[in-house]
């Protein structure tokens, strides 16, 4: 993305701040409130009216005594009478407030007062604090005499500092009316700008910047404060803009010329009029009043109590008011508006950068009717070649803006997203806030910063993001071309991908091995399709969650996947789908981005980022700060060799299933479960000995000196046998056994709930020499490793245990095997850890007693999600989606573990568990083991480890380092 | 069975006590252990026969010391001399013990002293305390000299006592050596009979009895000896005596006359001779000394410290050992034996029941040589016309056993089961315990006893097991004759069936309006077949477990159900089934017992058995007592009236689905489920609501006053959709839809793990107009019959909610539909109470937020079973059994709640939502309602009620009365 369109794009969020252009209810439910509170403004329309003419004269005789007041405020200490002052001025280098009285001033105004006394140029105005709102309130709406008396003192204050006034004709002054909340409620309460606008002051406008200008402004100010102040329907303002758009045959509000909008004003006063009985008031004083008052107001409406109700926000804490002047960029020769950030947000290099119009407001940018210039040499991309920068045009106060910009990034002890306006050559700073940026530029700012002794290493830890990690890892698309995005799914793994459509996992593999690129698309995926999707470049499902197999396989193997896209209809036979008007057939090229959830027809090309020096650093300092060891959910030496070097500290998950799925072993597999007798089944499994023998000697070598977690065996016996009749027909003819046998081992084996059936630890009890088979082979490995002068720390892990005496009658085979392995080799001094996996919601009630037979447990909360849940992961794509959107559920948590319940069970699991044993090693390996909320959630805890895919061990490292960082314990 | 069958039956398993034949170890293990015990005798013998002599004139001086001694104990106080006494006398009346001091005297020498101290005539001994277990122990395993001279000061004390001298040729006294310890260990340890036999005194008991008799016992007493004191493998005698046999050509060992059984002592005694390079130990006292030490011994013998570990006995109690004189029954006609009743265990009649044998041993009865005669008219029976009574027999003996049995009843409060022996005229009691009964007797007694003061109704309510209530609700099988059972499942549901064999629910259906009776035999059932089930008069399932669906449903319709018969190959195309070598086609008569799980060849005829006087007097009792409320699982108003009339007290739960089953609705259903949208759902809804409100309106008239919880739908859609080519062709058909439409809806719809799916409140939540229409249906309903008059309580319930969210979201929805409904019956004053299952292991960890929108919480422990344990009981068949058998598991935890871990969850859920709710009602609704051992756990946590089938409505009242009588909570 161009510095340009990005530049564009974030003005459309930002627009509203200078154009105030505001978000418009649409809901029935919105509209009754409204006209329920459109009442409530019109009885209180009547009691202000009486009050009108004495705050008149007041008014006046406060702005005689203006000049005298301002020059006591300001040799007051800033913290004098702060107690009892209820209104804030700010400008001219010098504000009442200050960041701290961020409960009294909110957010916005404290934000304001400490610009000031940075000595930022800020347009100057006042903050109305929120203890006026209680008042206010408690008043039956009203504002108390002496509120208004130090209004128009402060507003005195304004003029004066602008050198212009409020209605005056010639240098009229314009204030914007905004709220501004302890915490931010964006989009919540109501907003005016503009105000000082009439009949008079319009004109004098028009002659300062352009009648175009002066009249758009007065007609965006009558409908605002028509629809915020006096309940006039925004509809009928609207209406009378489109019919006029439609009349002159233009599209875009910008073609309409300043006779137009002139015209338009007009119908707009008529309408309020017609609206609310009553002229629209033409005394700025009136409109001050009716603003304010409609922000207070705002407090209490439906949108704003509802979210205060969501986010857990205090009724009492109530809104501050903020009345700031208007400062215009579009007033002439000598007047610009533009954003910068203080240092490069897409690399993070350390020179100012940004971008500006002359002679111009923000929505001229938005509008795209001119290219924003760069406001210095770094800052010229191709697109802006040959225009001039604002260093050259406006030197001085391009010098100004460098020294404020540096200033802002000192104070705030961060790269800042900066709006200014000039006008008439004097810069005005309207905003800084820290600046979004990428990836890369987060590690690199961070890393800077510390290094310059800005921040310190712990701030550099906790200001990148853990998660935003994986985009540094991933090859990503390039983005400077508009993409042809025919379908969007989940984001499941992320990484980009292109290569040929193939439908099956058997055509990925012999695809791949001709050398072709292959993307794998399945309606859903299963333990079969490994091997394809090992082979393919990336995978695109159609059903299934972020934690479908499709997903978590993908995530472990860092690959990227496209997750339940629902909108294809694949057709295996005809070897082809359906994405509405496509058809794509095997061998079409598509591109799939595993970051974003697009699915795009062609060849995209992909950018590899390069980790950078300051990656390395900022993990080097992470490691050194985190107590939480990262290991690696890891299957083979390839993927354990990969999260080594991306940093794991063991495999904390070595799954024994996905061995058995190669196809020369699925067969002995199947011999095994077909097996008659106990006999038969040994003779099957004796040749799966020296083959699962070999797996563990290549992971012990890649893993030399780190902790390896071997599970046993954990799926139900029933996923490895065939399920179609040739699939059947197959298998009877390579094992010998007769086609009516192997149908009727299948259907016995049927299970209506897999999940909660045969499988884990209740499978080695049942067919004990499954397991025995599997210790012996992890015993002899560990014994061959060793022999060769490698360290070599195996972890024996049992899954599923749901009640003590499975472990204890486990554990005590497991133990017997060793033995009898270690008798056979007398020199192998290998003596393997056991431990359980807490899965089932029932082991981590009983963790106290199953602690007595483990040497560690290691948390699967993937399992204990779904079951201490109900939630399936391969079923709960039928409403998961609604109820996160319907804030049934906060996250889906099968992302991020649910604390309050889930949590609960691993609190108490750990809990339990070290009151027996209270150095018990304690680990997880579910998909949480990789997201960062989940990981400060365990360190909280007290564990020792999480386990994750490779991809994501750099992401735990950081996520660990900033539970340390942040003060939890752990 | 017949009374004289019955006693037969019992003698087999108490013989050993005057026969002598102990168990026997088998195993590898034990001979081990055995031969490791035999060199540690060996060498202890060597260092006991130079003690022997010196002993020896100790105990001669000791018996002339005794008849002085004996006046002297008899004078002192029981009481005194306790804490230094190790050696307890008991005759005549007068014993140095009582039941109170169990610890020192083990259970056994506890009763002997309680018995002789009531007066009862027992054969006088003593007992040697545990004390002197330990002491032997700490002294290397030797008898102190003080315990040894007080043993011989006891010994005299019996030989005065009997009138018999130790080793006395003509009159000599024999006695058993026994342990006891202070709980009972039944078959751990050692116990020597006939001791003080030898060349000598063999003749003198040959004179006194008969030769056979006497030279039988000496073999015994050789045997046992050998074995357990002088460790001869008894292989060795067993071989000897088979030899003897098949030489004479007899089979049984009766068949031995006095001669055979001269010679085999003969060879006896060469064998130990032979095996310890000794002769067989002829002197009573050397005899009486191995004997004790051998008793003590075996306190630390591999089976009783096995024995010990599994039932937490501490190693330091001991054992004690009992030395009591040997009494006979057959040593002439003034002599008998027998076993009687306190009252008629049958029928629980009030009068003295028992037989006996004239000069005959306990063995004679099970040789079944002789048939025992009736101690009186009230226990004669067909089989005993013409036989004397022990009343006109022995009218002395006769009437001080009907007086000691009267005292030992009153004593011992319960019904006893006497052993009686009458040696010369004189009566000696051989032991007393409560007696076993049927459930009718159990019922009777317990009533009888306490209308006669004799206990309290509180202990009458204890008396009687609650699961046993089932037996008198059901019919059961007439067992008088021979049954050919050709299989044996599971006892599913109690009750007998007899029927023609159908394999299909229609068929069912269809005969049964024939009027003709059917067993329904099924693979295993699912909800289509709810109404075939109800039409069955039993159920037989090939597949499944006790919880099954076929299992609970027909629990529920109190329906015999015979589940889980593995033997059955049912072929559904041939319309048979094969079991072994029967072929039983449809129309075939079988008969099913769901109490024993038998399934027998054609038809046997069925008692119905009456419930009685005393079952309502012990029920109403058992009301007055219990604190917990007894509800029903009802769904039909038929099932609510029958668990009415069994006391039932409400409805706890009443499912839904179950109406939607019916064929005429499942269209309707399936039409909404097949609905495109949701004007269309509300369409097919709106032709549902009629018929539920009818379903409702029925139910709550016959719960008048009672309270009704009523839950919303809960299983998956996909449950009612259809599964074969067929059934998709004719609901497509009948609904209007394409055969591919319903097809793609019952792919779309086909979930992994359905427990764990989209069911419950979540179809609640993403089709609002189902629970819409169903709280539209219960209100109407409510206000129906209350506009009738008569008093309705509904409470609509929540199924599987697992986060508040859900609840919150529901209720407001639910709130909505009442109060639309009233809005249009402004006279209707109901007001449904809205409450919860607690069936998710999250709901019950966050049930205090839960708590904030549930008037009440109904926890669904099925299916927390299912989820927490990670157990599907669907899929559990594989390996449940297995695990209880294997001691994994104490119990089928879905028969009986897991306390350990669900219990846990049940209790945090209970306590959690209490804290939040102080009075929120709690209440169980899941099979467990059912189990009395629940039900007391439940009571403890504080519960308001359970709710269980119709059938266990009775044996819950008497449970939760258990739970209050037992002294615990609630």
């Amino acid at each position: 993305m161009s510095a340009r369109k990005k530049s564009a794009a974030r003005r459309k969020t930002t627009a509203s701040s200078s154009s105030g252009s505001r978000k418009k209810a649409s809901t029935k439910k919105k509209k009754a409130a409204r006209k329920k509170a459109t009442g409530q403004k019109a009885r209180k329309k009547k009691a202000r009216k009486k009050t009108a003419s004495a705050a008149k004269s007041v008014a006046q005789t406060a702005r005689r005594k203006a000049t005298l007041r301002s020059k006591q405020a300001a040799s007051r200490s800033s913290g004098a009478g702060e107690t009892s002052r209820v209104v804030f001025y700010f400008g001219d280098g010098q504000a009442d407030g200050r960041a701290e009285l961020r409960d009294t001033l909110g957010g916005k105004g404290a934000n304001l007062a400490e610009m000031t006394n940075l000595g930022v140029p800020v347009p100057p105005g006042f903050t109305i604090s929120t203890a006026v709102c209680s008042e206010y309130n408690s008043r039956g709406r009203r504002l108390s005499k002496s509120v208004r008396a130090d209004v128009l003192t402060a507003l005195a204050r304004v003029e004066q500092s602008r050198g212009r006034r409020f209605g005056d004709v010639d240098r009229p002054l314009l204030v914007s009316v905004r709220s501004g909340a302890r915490v931010s409620m964006p989009g919540m309460m109501d907003t005016v700008l503009n105000l000082g606008l009439n009949h008079e002051t319009v004109e004098g406008l028009a002659v300062l910047a352009d009648e175009r200008f002066a009249f758009d402004s007065y007609r965006r100010f009558i409908q605002m404060y028509g629809d915020v102040v006096l309940g006039v329907p925004h509809e009928r303002f609207e209406h009378l803009l489109e019919t006029r758009k439609l009349r002159l045959g233009v599209d875009l509000d910008t073609e309409l010329e300043g006779n137009d909008l002139r015209g338009l004003v007009r119908e707009y006063l008529e309408i309020v009029e017609e609206h609310t009985g009553q002229p629209f008031p033409q005394n700025p004083e009136q409109q001050l009043w009716g603003a304010i008052s409609a922000v207070f107001d705002s407090w209490q409406n439906e949108r704003a109590v509802a979210y205060r109700g969501l986010h857990g926000i205090d009724e009492a804490w109530g809104t501050a008011v903020n009345v700031q002047s208007m400062v215009f960029g579009n007033m002439g020769e000598q007047c610009a508006t533009g954003v910068a950030f203080t240092r490069n947000p897409s690399t993070g290099d350390a020179v100012f950068y940004g971008e500006y119009l002359m002679n111009a407001q923000g929505e001229d940018v938005v509008a795209g009717i001119r290219t924003p210039q760069p406001i210095n040499e770094s800052s010229r991309t191709a697109d802006t070649e040959g225009l001039a920068t604002l260093e050259e045009q406006m030197p001085k106060a391009y010098r100004e803006l460098v020294r404020i910009q540096k200033r802002l990034e000192r104070h705030y002890r961060d790269m800042q997203d900066i709006e200014f306006t000039i006008e008439e050559d004097k810069l005005w700073m309207l905003q800084t806030r820290s600046g979004k940026r990428t990836t890369a530029a987060a590690v690199r700012i961070a890393v800077d910063m510390a290094n310059e002794r800005l921040i310190k290493r712990e701030e550099a830890i906790a200001r990148v993001q853990p998660s935003s990690l994986d985009q540094l890892l991933h090859p990503t698309l390039d983005r400077s071309e508009p993409l042809a995005v025919i379908a969007r799914g989940l984001p499941a793994s992320p990484g980009a991908a292109v290569g040929q459509v193939v439908f099956s996992a058997e055509e990925a593999e012999t695809r791949s091995k001709a050398g072709e690129r292959v993307v794998l698309v399945r309606i859903e995926t299963s333990p079969e399709d490994i091997l394809g999707m090992h082979a393919a470049q990336g995978i695109l499902t159609a059903k299934g969650g972020m934690t479908s197999h499709a997903a978590v396989v993908a995530r472990g193997m860092g690959k990227c996947c496209v997750a339940g896209c629902g909108s294809l209809a694949i057709d295996y036979a005809a070897n082809e789908m359906r994405v509405g008007e496509h058809v794509i057939r095997a061998g079409d090229s598509i591109t799939v981005d595993g970051s974003t959830g697009d699915v795009i027809l062609g060849t995209v090309p992909t950018v590899i980022p390069e980790l950078g020096v300051a990656f390395e650093e900022l993990m080097t300092w992470a490691d050194r700060f985190r107590k939480l060891r990262v290991r690696t959910n890891a299957d083979t030496p390839q993927d354990a060799e990969m999260a080594r070097r991306f940093g794991a500290e063991g495999i904390g998950l070595c799954r024994t299933e996905h061995m058995f799925f190669q196809p020369e072993r699925l067969l002995v597999v199947q011999e095994m479960i077909l097996a008659r007798d106990a006999v038969t089944r040994e003779g099957a499994l004796s040749k799966l000995l020296p083959m699962q023998r070999q797996d563990f000697e290549g992971i012990f070598r890649a893993m030399a000196g780190l902790p390896v977690t071997v599970r046993l065996l954990d799926p139900p016996l029933h996923e490895f046998l065939p399920k179609t009749n040739e699939e059947i027909q197959h298998v009877a003819e390579h094992t010998g056994s007769e086609v009516g046998e192997v149908r009727a081992k299948v259907d016995s084996l049927h299970e209506w709930n897999p999940m909660l059936g045969h499988r884990g630890c209740r499978v080695g009890i049942t067919f004990p020499e499954i397991y025995r088979m599997q210790v012996r082979a992890i015993t002899e490995a560990a014994c061959v490793v060793a022999s060769e002068g490698v360290k070599v720390k195996p972890e024996i892990m049992v899954p599923l245990v749901a009640h003590p005496m499975e472990l204890l009658l486990l554990r005590s085979e497991i133990e017997t095997e060793i033995a009898a392995v270690r008798s056979e080799r007398p020199r192998c001094r290998v003596k393997p850890e056991i431990g359980t996996m807490i899965e089932v919601p029932r082991a981590a009630l009983t963790a106290d007693v199953i602690a007595e037979y483990a040497d560690f447990f290691s948390f699967g909360t993937n399992d204990l999600t779904q079951m201490g849940y109900a939630l399936s992961r391969d079923d709960a794509g039928g409403f998961l989606a609604d109820y996160v959107e319907r804030g049934i559920m906060a996250d889906d948590p099968f992302v991020s573990i649910d604390e309050q319940g889930i949590g609960e069970l691993v609190r108490l699991g750990a809990e339990k568990g070290r009151s027996t044993r209270p150095r018990l090693k304690l680990g997880i390996c579910g998909e949480h083991g990789g997201d960062p909320q989940s990981i400060q959630f365990f360190a909280g805890l007290g564990f020792d480890y999480v386990s994750c895919s490779p991809y994501r061990v750099p992401v735990a490292r950081l996520a660990a380092a900033q539970a340390v960082v942040a003060g939890l314990p752990g």
